[in-house]
Protein backbone atom coordinates (compact mmCIF):
# COMPACT_ATOMS: atom_id res chain seq x y z
CA UNK A 1 0.00 0.00 0.00
CA UNK A 2 1.11 3.35 -0.71
CA UNK A 3 0.30 6.38 1.02
CA UNK A 4 -1.33 9.55 -0.91
CA UNK A 5 -0.48 12.61 -0.03
CA UNK A 6 -1.36 15.25 -2.12
CA UNK A 7 -1.00 19.12 -1.29
CA UNK A 8 -3.56 20.96 -2.95
CA UNK A 9 -3.53 24.55 -2.84
CA UNK A 10 -6.90 25.44 -1.84
CA UNK A 11 -9.03 27.25 -3.95
CA UNK A 12 -12.60 28.97 -3.92
CA UNK A 13 -14.47 28.22 -7.15
CA UNK A 14 -16.15 31.14 -8.63
CA UNK A 15 -18.76 29.53 -11.31
CA UNK A 16 -15.78 27.91 -13.92
CA UNK A 17 -12.81 29.75 -12.29
CA UNK A 18 -10.36 28.92 -9.42
CA UNK A 19 -9.67 31.62 -7.88
CA UNK A 20 -6.14 30.60 -5.25
CA UNK A 21 -6.93 31.22 -1.62
CA UNK A 22 -4.67 31.90 1.66
CA UNK A 23 -4.91 29.52 4.61
CA UNK A 24 -7.20 31.91 5.97
CA UNK A 25 -9.40 31.61 3.41
CA UNK A 26 -8.82 35.05 1.73
CA UNK A 27 -8.40 35.35 -2.02
CA UNK A 28 -5.57 36.20 -3.93
CA UNK A 29 -6.36 39.62 -5.43
CA UNK A 30 -5.18 40.25 -8.56
CA UNK A 31 -6.75 36.65 -9.46
CA UNK A 32 -10.11 37.77 -7.90
CA UNK A 33 -10.07 41.03 -9.78
CA UNK A 34 -9.20 39.49 -13.22
CA UNK A 35 -11.80 37.21 -12.56
CA UNK A 36 -14.68 40.21 -12.48
CA UNK A 37 -12.67 41.91 -15.86
CA UNK A 38 -11.02 44.10 -13.69
CA UNK A 39 -8.22 43.78 -15.64
CA UNK A 40 -6.07 47.30 -15.14
CA UNK A 41 -7.23 46.63 -11.01
CA UNK A 42 -6.09 42.82 -11.17
CA UNK A 43 -2.55 44.23 -12.59
CA UNK A 44 -2.23 46.48 -9.98
CA UNK A 45 -2.31 43.87 -7.41
CA UNK A 46 -0.36 41.46 -8.90
CA UNK A 47 2.65 43.82 -9.98
CA UNK A 48 2.52 47.51 -8.49
CA UNK A 49 0.65 47.12 -5.26
CA UNK A 50 2.85 49.34 -3.35
CA UNK A 51 1.45 52.25 -6.30
CA UNK A 52 -0.47 55.13 -5.51
CA UNK A 53 -2.44 52.92 -8.28
CA UNK A 54 -3.42 50.69 -6.28
CA UNK A 55 -3.90 52.24 -2.96
CA UNK A 56 -6.56 54.62 -4.44
CA UNK A 57 -8.79 51.58 -5.62
CA UNK A 58 -8.28 49.91 -2.40
CA UNK A 59 -9.63 53.63 -0.47
CA UNK A 60 -12.61 54.18 -3.08
CA UNK A 61 -13.65 50.54 -2.25
CA UNK A 62 -12.52 50.62 1.13
CA UNK A 63 -10.26 47.53 1.20
CA UNK A 64 -8.60 46.25 3.50
CA UNK A 65 -4.48 45.52 3.38
CA UNK A 66 -3.75 42.33 4.01
CA UNK A 67 -1.39 40.71 2.53
CA UNK A 68 -0.31 36.82 2.09
CA UNK A 69 2.50 34.90 0.28
CA UNK A 70 0.71 32.67 -2.69
CA UNK A 71 4.27 31.74 -3.26
CA UNK A 72 5.71 34.71 -5.14
CA UNK A 73 5.97 37.05 -2.20
CA UNK A 74 3.50 39.18 -0.21
CA UNK A 75 0.39 39.78 -2.83
CA UNK A 76 -2.88 41.57 -1.79
CA UNK A 77 -5.99 39.28 -0.83
CA UNK A 78 -9.67 39.91 -0.86
CA UNK A 79 -12.11 38.51 1.58
CA UNK A 80 -14.82 36.79 0.19
CA UNK A 81 -17.24 39.28 1.59
CA UNK A 82 -15.36 42.12 -0.06
CA UNK A 83 -14.82 40.35 -3.40
CA UNK A 84 -18.95 39.67 -3.46
CA UNK A 85 -19.40 43.59 -3.10
CA UNK A 86 -17.02 44.07 -5.53
CA UNK A 87 -18.96 41.92 -8.13
CA UNK A 88 -22.15 43.71 -7.26
CA UNK A 89 -20.86 46.90 -7.86
CA UNK A 90 -18.81 46.31 -11.04
CA UNK A 91 -19.82 46.89 -14.30
CA UNK A 92 -18.47 44.41 -16.58
CA UNK A 93 -19.21 41.64 -18.09
CA UNK A 94 -18.32 39.04 -15.99
CA UNK A 95 -19.34 40.85 -12.94
CA UNK A 96 -23.08 40.85 -14.57
CA UNK A 97 -22.99 37.43 -15.05
CA UNK A 98 -21.96 37.47 -10.90
CA UNK A 99 -24.85 39.58 -10.06
CA UNK A 100 -27.47 37.31 -12.05
CA UNK A 101 -26.06 34.45 -10.47
CA UNK A 102 -26.15 36.28 -7.19
CA UNK A 103 -29.96 36.72 -7.71
CA UNK A 104 -30.46 33.34 -8.57
CA UNK A 105 -28.62 32.15 -5.57
CA UNK A 106 -30.59 34.38 -3.23
CA UNK A 107 -34.34 33.32 -4.75
CA UNK A 108 -33.10 29.60 -4.68
CA UNK A 109 -32.09 30.11 -0.95
CA UNK A 110 -35.29 32.02 -0.26
CA UNK A 111 -37.75 29.15 -1.94
CA UNK A 112 -35.49 26.48 0.18
CA UNK A 113 -34.46 24.95 -3.04
CA UNK A 114 -32.88 21.68 -1.70
CA UNK A 115 -30.19 21.22 -4.57
CA UNK A 116 -28.88 24.25 -3.33
CA UNK A 117 -28.42 23.31 -0.09
CA UNK A 118 -27.01 20.09 -1.50
CA UNK A 119 -24.31 22.21 -3.61
CA UNK A 120 -23.30 24.47 -0.60
CA UNK A 121 -23.01 21.52 2.00
CA UNK A 122 -20.99 19.72 -0.93
CA UNK A 123 -18.73 22.55 -1.05
CA UNK A 124 -17.55 22.58 2.74
CA UNK A 125 -14.76 20.63 2.92
CA UNK A 126 -14.50 20.05 7.01
CA UNK A 127 -15.55 16.41 7.73
CA UNK A 128 -17.43 17.25 10.53
CA UNK A 129 -20.48 19.79 9.14
CA UNK A 130 -22.42 16.82 7.76
CA UNK A 131 -23.62 15.49 10.82
CA UNK A 132 -24.09 18.89 11.99
CA UNK A 133 -26.21 19.42 9.02
CA UNK A 134 -28.10 15.71 9.59
CA UNK A 135 -28.00 16.30 13.46
CA UNK A 136 -29.49 19.92 13.15
CA UNK A 137 -32.56 18.39 10.64
CA UNK A 138 -33.12 15.86 12.62
CA UNK A 139 -33.39 17.74 16.04
CA UNK A 140 -36.44 20.30 13.63
CA UNK A 141 -37.87 17.56 12.82
CA UNK A 142 -38.00 15.80 16.77
CA UNK A 143 -38.65 19.33 18.07
CA UNK A 144 -42.46 18.91 15.15
CA UNK A 145 -42.77 15.85 16.28
CA UNK A 146 -42.87 16.25 20.22
CA UNK A 147 -45.48 19.21 19.84
CA UNK A 148 -47.90 17.33 17.77
CA UNK A 149 -47.70 14.78 20.55
CA UNK A 150 -48.23 17.25 22.55
CA UNK A 151 -51.18 18.48 21.02
CA UNK A 152 -52.77 15.10 20.42
CA UNK A 153 -52.88 15.15 24.21
CA UNK A 154 -54.67 18.17 25.10
CA UNK A 155 -51.44 20.30 25.15
CA UNK A 156 -52.25 23.66 24.27
CA UNK A 157 -51.41 27.27 24.65
CA UNK A 158 -48.17 27.90 26.70
CA UNK A 159 -47.36 24.21 26.72
CA UNK A 160 -45.58 24.39 23.25
CA UNK A 161 -42.88 27.02 24.20
CA UNK A 162 -42.50 25.44 27.58
CA UNK A 163 -41.93 21.96 26.44
CA UNK A 164 -39.22 23.80 23.97
CA UNK A 165 -37.56 25.68 27.10
CA UNK A 166 -36.84 22.79 29.15
CA UNK A 167 -35.38 20.63 26.65
CA UNK A 168 -32.89 23.35 25.55
CA UNK A 169 -32.09 23.95 29.49
CA UNK A 170 -31.59 20.33 30.16
CA UNK A 171 -29.75 19.75 27.76
CA UNK A 172 -27.81 22.86 27.46
CA UNK A 173 -27.29 24.27 30.87
CA UNK A 174 -28.96 27.12 30.49
CA UNK A 175 -31.94 29.22 28.82
CA UNK A 176 -31.91 29.86 24.91
CA UNK A 177 -31.36 33.61 25.22
CA UNK A 178 -27.79 33.34 27.22
CA UNK A 179 -26.47 31.00 25.36
CA UNK A 180 -27.10 32.83 22.01
CA UNK A 181 -25.66 35.52 23.86
CA UNK A 182 -22.38 33.36 25.19
CA UNK A 183 -21.63 31.63 21.79
CA UNK A 184 -22.58 34.75 19.84
CA UNK A 185 -25.20 33.92 17.15
CA UNK A 186 -28.25 34.61 16.21
CA UNK A 187 -30.33 31.80 16.51
CA UNK A 188 -29.47 29.04 18.70
CA UNK A 189 -29.46 26.06 16.90
CA UNK A 190 -26.55 28.00 14.90
CA UNK A 191 -24.56 27.44 18.45
CA UNK A 192 -25.14 23.66 19.21
CA UNK A 193 -22.62 21.52 18.53
CA UNK A 194 -23.53 17.86 17.28
CA UNK A 195 -23.79 16.19 20.34
CA UNK A 196 -26.23 18.96 21.22
CA UNK A 197 -28.46 18.55 18.41
CA UNK A 198 -28.31 14.85 18.99
CA UNK A 199 -29.25 15.21 22.75
CA UNK A 200 -32.24 17.18 21.86
CA UNK A 201 -33.92 14.87 19.08
CA UNK A 202 -33.11 11.79 21.72
CA UNK A 203 -35.18 14.05 24.55
CA UNK A 204 -37.85 15.21 22.39
CA UNK A 205 -38.67 11.97 20.53
CA UNK A 206 -38.69 10.18 23.74
CA UNK A 207 -41.01 12.24 25.11
CA UNK A 208 -42.89 12.34 22.01
CA UNK A 209 -42.54 8.32 22.04
CA UNK A 210 -44.00 8.12 26.22
CA UNK A 211 -47.21 10.51 25.13
CA UNK A 212 -48.07 8.39 22.79
CA UNK A 213 -47.48 4.86 24.81
CA UNK A 214 -49.45 6.09 28.10
CA UNK A 215 -52.16 8.23 29.44
CA UNK A 216 -51.52 11.38 30.07
CA UNK A 217 -53.46 14.47 28.81
CA UNK A 218 -53.04 17.89 29.45
CA UNK A 219 -50.47 20.80 29.64
CA UNK A 220 -49.01 20.06 33.14
CA UNK A 221 -49.03 16.32 32.79
CA UNK A 222 -47.60 16.62 29.88
CA UNK A 223 -44.90 18.86 31.09
CA UNK A 224 -44.27 16.66 34.56
CA UNK A 225 -43.26 13.56 31.77
CA UNK A 226 -41.20 15.61 29.32
CA UNK A 227 -39.09 16.94 33.12
CA UNK A 228 -38.73 13.33 34.25
CA UNK A 229 -37.59 12.31 30.68
CA UNK A 230 -35.22 15.21 30.71
CA UNK A 231 -33.32 14.09 34.05
CA UNK A 232 -33.00 10.24 32.43
CA UNK A 233 -31.37 11.53 29.72
CA UNK A 234 -29.17 14.03 31.83
CA UNK A 235 -28.37 10.67 33.91
CA UNK A 236 -28.05 8.77 31.05
CA UNK A 237 -25.84 11.16 29.12
CA UNK A 238 -23.53 11.29 32.24
CA UNK A 239 -22.52 7.38 32.40
CA UNK A 240 -25.04 7.35 35.13
CA UNK A 241 -23.09 9.84 37.56
CA UNK A 242 -25.36 12.58 37.90
CA UNK A 243 -27.84 11.88 40.57
CA UNK A 244 -31.42 12.22 39.44
CA UNK A 245 -32.83 15.58 41.42
CA UNK B 1 -57.66 12.09 20.00
CA UNK B 2 -57.90 14.85 17.48
CA UNK B 3 -57.47 15.32 14.09
CA UNK B 4 -55.76 18.48 13.99
CA UNK B 5 -56.36 20.18 10.35
CA UNK B 6 -54.82 23.43 9.92
CA UNK B 7 -54.93 25.43 6.51
CA UNK B 8 -52.60 27.77 6.25
CA UNK B 9 -52.13 30.66 3.95
CA UNK B 10 -48.81 30.02 2.24
CA UNK B 11 -46.14 32.82 2.86
CA UNK B 12 -42.46 33.43 2.08
CA UNK B 13 -39.95 34.75 4.94
CA UNK B 14 -37.81 37.21 3.47
CA UNK B 15 -35.97 39.11 6.20
CA UNK B 16 -38.31 39.33 8.92
CA UNK B 17 -41.84 39.86 6.27
CA UNK B 18 -43.90 37.19 5.76
CA UNK B 19 -45.14 37.67 1.81
CA UNK B 20 -48.37 36.04 0.92
CA UNK B 21 -47.82 33.53 -1.67
CA UNK B 22 -50.48 32.21 -4.88
CA UNK B 23 -50.49 27.76 -4.40
CA UNK B 24 -47.90 28.16 -7.44
CA UNK B 25 -45.47 30.35 -5.57
CA UNK B 26 -46.00 33.50 -6.73
CA UNK B 27 -45.74 36.26 -4.63
CA UNK B 28 -48.67 38.66 -3.82
CA UNK B 29 -47.06 42.07 -5.51
CA UNK B 30 -48.48 44.36 -3.67
CA UNK B 31 -47.34 42.95 -0.20
CA UNK B 32 -43.70 42.39 -2.35
CA UNK B 33 -43.45 45.91 -3.45
CA UNK B 34 -44.14 46.64 0.37
CA UNK B 35 -41.66 44.60 1.55
CA UNK B 36 -39.40 46.66 -1.31
CA UNK B 37 -40.22 50.01 0.25
CA UNK B 38 -41.92 50.39 -3.06
CA UNK B 39 -44.66 52.45 -1.61
CA UNK B 40 -46.58 53.23 -5.04
CA UNK B 41 -45.96 50.88 -7.35
CA UNK B 42 -47.75 48.52 -4.42
CA UNK B 43 -50.37 50.72 -4.13
CA UNK B 44 -50.99 50.66 -8.13
CA UNK B 45 -50.62 46.64 -7.21
CA UNK B 46 -53.09 46.37 -4.67
CA UNK B 47 -56.11 48.91 -5.94
CA UNK B 48 -55.01 49.85 -9.78
CA UNK B 49 -53.39 47.19 -11.57
CA UNK B 50 -55.68 48.17 -14.57
CA UNK B 51 -54.60 51.71 -14.86
CA UNK B 52 -51.46 53.00 -17.12
CA UNK B 53 -49.12 53.50 -14.21
CA UNK B 54 -49.31 49.38 -13.21
CA UNK B 55 -48.88 48.81 -16.81
CA UNK B 56 -45.40 51.50 -17.30
CA UNK B 57 -44.42 49.93 -14.42
CA UNK B 58 -44.67 46.42 -15.75
CA UNK B 59 -43.04 47.51 -19.31
CA UNK B 60 -40.26 49.33 -17.05
CA UNK B 61 -39.47 46.30 -15.23
CA UNK B 62 -40.40 43.71 -17.91
CA UNK B 63 -42.57 41.82 -15.33
CA UNK B 64 -45.60 39.33 -16.73
CA UNK B 65 -48.86 40.07 -16.00
CA UNK B 66 -50.07 36.99 -13.67
CA UNK B 67 -52.91 37.70 -11.71
CA UNK B 68 -53.93 35.27 -9.24
CA UNK B 69 -56.83 35.41 -6.13
CA UNK B 70 -55.51 36.19 -2.75
CA UNK B 71 -58.90 36.30 -1.64
CA UNK B 72 -59.91 39.27 -2.83
CA UNK B 73 -60.44 39.21 -6.45
CA UNK B 74 -57.80 38.74 -8.87
CA UNK B 75 -54.35 40.73 -8.33
CA UNK B 76 -51.19 40.86 -9.99
CA UNK B 77 -48.29 38.78 -8.38
CA UNK B 78 -44.39 38.58 -8.89
CA UNK B 79 -42.10 35.33 -9.10
CA UNK B 80 -39.56 35.38 -6.45
CA UNK B 81 -36.62 35.91 -9.46
CA UNK B 82 -38.90 38.93 -10.58
CA UNK B 83 -39.32 40.14 -6.50
CA UNK B 84 -35.35 39.11 -6.24
CA UNK B 85 -34.40 40.82 -9.57
CA UNK B 86 -36.65 44.19 -8.59
CA UNK B 87 -34.82 44.14 -5.02
CA UNK B 88 -31.51 44.12 -6.93
CA UNK B 89 -32.43 47.34 -8.67
CA UNK B 90 -34.43 49.29 -6.68
CA UNK B 91 -32.80 52.35 -4.15
CA UNK B 92 -34.78 52.25 -1.10
CA UNK B 93 -33.80 51.23 2.24
CA UNK B 94 -35.13 48.23 2.46
CA UNK B 95 -34.22 47.03 -1.00
CA UNK B 96 -31.00 47.75 -0.14
CA UNK B 97 -31.19 45.84 3.17
CA UNK B 98 -32.07 43.30 0.82
CA UNK B 99 -29.07 43.76 -1.18
CA UNK B 100 -26.57 43.49 1.57
CA UNK B 101 -28.71 40.91 2.76
CA UNK B 102 -28.38 39.09 -0.82
CA UNK B 103 -24.80 39.34 -0.86
CA UNK B 104 -23.63 37.87 2.25
CA UNK B 105 -25.66 35.03 1.74
CA UNK B 106 -23.71 34.53 -1.68
CA UNK B 107 -20.62 34.98 0.10
CA UNK B 108 -22.32 31.84 2.86
CA UNK B 109 -23.05 29.87 -0.37
CA UNK B 110 -19.61 30.08 -2.09
CA UNK B 111 -17.59 29.10 1.20
CA UNK B 112 -19.64 26.34 2.07
CA UNK B 113 -21.49 27.86 5.33
CA UNK B 114 -23.37 24.56 6.42
CA UNK B 115 -25.15 26.78 8.68
CA UNK B 116 -26.63 27.88 5.13
CA UNK B 117 -26.94 25.27 3.83
CA UNK B 118 -29.32 24.11 6.97
CA UNK B 119 -31.33 27.00 6.81
CA UNK B 120 -32.40 26.49 3.37
CA UNK B 121 -33.38 22.99 3.92
CA UNK B 122 -35.28 23.81 6.52
CA UNK B 123 -37.08 26.29 4.38
CA UNK B 124 -38.32 23.23 2.31
CA UNK B 125 -41.57 22.16 3.23
CA UNK B 126 -41.32 19.03 1.25
CA UNK B 127 -40.89 15.71 3.01
CA UNK B 128 -39.27 14.07 1.49
CA UNK B 129 -36.58 16.64 0.24
CA UNK B 130 -34.27 15.77 3.33
CA UNK B 131 -34.36 12.21 2.68
CA UNK B 132 -32.84 13.14 -1.21
CA UNK B 133 -30.59 15.78 0.71
CA UNK B 134 -29.00 12.89 2.66
CA UNK B 135 -28.75 10.68 -0.28
CA UNK B 136 -26.79 12.70 -2.37
CA UNK B 137 -24.47 14.00 0.63
CA UNK B 138 -23.85 10.15 1.04
CA UNK B 139 -23.59 9.11 -2.58
CA UNK B 140 -20.86 11.67 -2.67
CA UNK B 141 -18.68 10.15 0.43
CA UNK B 142 -19.16 6.95 -0.99
CA UNK B 143 -18.19 7.65 -4.34
CA UNK B 144 -15.12 9.06 -2.89
CA UNK B 145 -14.68 6.19 -0.98
CA UNK B 146 -14.51 3.91 -3.95
CA UNK B 147 -11.84 6.49 -5.40
CA UNK B 148 -9.45 6.02 -2.70
CA UNK B 149 -10.14 2.48 -2.45
CA UNK B 150 -9.44 2.06 -5.90
CA UNK B 151 -5.93 4.03 -5.59
CA UNK B 152 -4.99 2.36 -2.27
CA UNK B 153 -4.99 -0.82 -4.67
CA UNK B 154 -3.11 0.26 -7.32
CA UNK B 155 -5.71 1.66 -9.38
CA UNK B 156 -4.82 5.08 -11.53
CA UNK B 157 -5.71 7.09 -14.35
CA UNK B 158 -8.71 6.16 -16.72
CA UNK B 159 -9.85 4.03 -14.22
CA UNK B 160 -11.54 6.65 -11.68
CA UNK B 161 -13.39 8.03 -14.23
CA UNK B 162 -14.66 4.74 -15.41
CA UNK B 163 -15.41 3.37 -11.90
CA UNK B 164 -18.10 6.01 -11.62
CA UNK B 165 -19.48 5.43 -15.53
CA UNK B 166 -19.80 1.35 -14.50
CA UNK B 167 -21.85 3.09 -11.68
CA UNK B 168 -24.16 5.46 -13.37
CA UNK B 169 -25.01 3.62 -16.48
CA UNK B 170 -25.44 0.64 -14.30
CA UNK B 171 -27.93 2.09 -12.07
CA UNK B 172 -29.44 4.53 -14.16
CA UNK B 173 -28.95 2.06 -17.74
CA UNK B 174 -27.65 5.50 -19.21
CA UNK B 175 -25.12 7.44 -19.47
CA UNK B 176 -25.04 10.96 -17.77
CA UNK B 177 -24.65 13.22 -20.49
CA UNK B 178 -28.19 11.35 -21.85
CA UNK B 179 -29.48 11.53 -18.24
CA UNK B 180 -28.62 14.84 -17.86
CA UNK B 181 -30.71 15.91 -21.40
CA UNK B 182 -33.58 13.67 -20.56
CA UNK B 183 -34.35 15.30 -17.20
CA UNK B 184 -33.05 18.87 -17.69
CA UNK B 185 -30.62 19.66 -15.64
CA UNK B 186 -26.90 20.68 -15.95
CA UNK B 187 -25.46 18.31 -12.86
CA UNK B 188 -26.23 14.70 -13.07
CA UNK B 189 -26.55 14.24 -9.47
CA UNK B 190 -29.72 17.32 -9.61
CA UNK B 191 -31.38 14.59 -11.75
CA UNK B 192 -31.23 11.63 -9.63
CA UNK B 193 -33.69 10.29 -7.55
CA UNK B 194 -33.04 9.01 -3.70
CA UNK B 195 -33.33 5.48 -4.33
CA UNK B 196 -30.84 6.23 -7.14
CA UNK B 197 -28.96 7.80 -4.91
CA UNK B 198 -29.11 5.16 -2.20
CA UNK B 199 -28.03 2.69 -5.14
CA UNK B 200 -25.61 4.54 -6.21
CA UNK B 201 -23.92 4.52 -2.60
CA UNK B 202 -24.91 1.03 -1.86
CA UNK B 203 -22.70 0.32 -5.08
CA UNK B 204 -19.66 2.43 -4.36
CA UNK B 205 -19.59 1.49 -0.77
CA UNK B 206 -19.95 -2.44 -1.70
CA UNK B 207 -17.30 -2.42 -4.68
CA UNK B 208 -14.74 -0.23 -1.96
CA UNK B 209 -14.93 -2.86 0.48
CA UNK B 210 -14.60 -5.73 -1.79
CA UNK B 211 -11.40 -4.11 -2.63
CA UNK B 212 -10.41 -3.61 1.08
CA UNK B 213 -11.11 -7.15 1.56
CA UNK B 214 -9.16 -8.97 -1.58
CA UNK B 215 -5.91 -9.25 -3.34
CA UNK B 216 -7.15 -7.33 -6.20
CA UNK B 217 -4.60 -4.77 -7.68
CA UNK B 218 -4.99 -2.76 -10.90
CA UNK B 219 -6.79 -0.76 -13.01
CA UNK B 220 -8.69 -4.29 -15.15
CA UNK B 221 -8.99 -6.11 -11.84
CA UNK B 222 -11.09 -2.94 -9.84
CA UNK B 223 -12.59 -2.46 -13.17
CA UNK B 224 -13.69 -6.34 -13.25
CA UNK B 225 -14.78 -6.35 -9.68
CA UNK B 226 -16.64 -3.29 -9.86
CA UNK B 227 -18.80 -4.42 -13.15
CA UNK B 228 -19.29 -7.81 -10.99
CA UNK B 229 -20.36 -6.11 -7.98
CA UNK B 230 -23.26 -3.70 -10.35
CA UNK B 231 -24.07 -6.74 -12.20
CA UNK B 232 -25.71 -8.37 -8.36
CA UNK B 233 -26.66 -4.75 -6.67
CA UNK B 234 -28.88 -4.57 -10.55
CA UNK B 235 -30.56 -7.99 -9.46
CA UNK B 236 -30.79 -7.23 -5.77
CA UNK B 237 -32.19 -4.49 -6.91
CA UNK B 238 -34.72 -6.31 -9.23
CA UNK B 239 -35.88 -8.22 -6.82
CA UNK B 240 -33.67 -11.48 -8.44
CA UNK B 241 -35.97 -11.09 -11.34
CA UNK B 242 -32.86 -9.74 -13.81
CA UNK B 243 -30.64 -12.84 -14.66
CA UNK B 244 -26.89 -11.67 -14.49
CA UNK B 245 -26.05 -11.04 -17.82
Amino acid sequence: MTAILKTVAPTLQIGSARVPQSADGRLHAASALAVLGLTQAAGWARQDWESPHWAAFEHTHQLSRVLSDFGAGPEPTLSVAEFVALAARSDTTPARRIQRRMQQSYARALTGDIHLAAEIAERNAEPLSRSWLHARLESQDARRTLMSAAARHGGHGPVFGQLGSVSNRSVLGKDSATLRRERGVKHTRDGLSTDELRRLSYLDAATAAALEGGQIEGNDAILELHRKVARRERQTWAGGLERAS
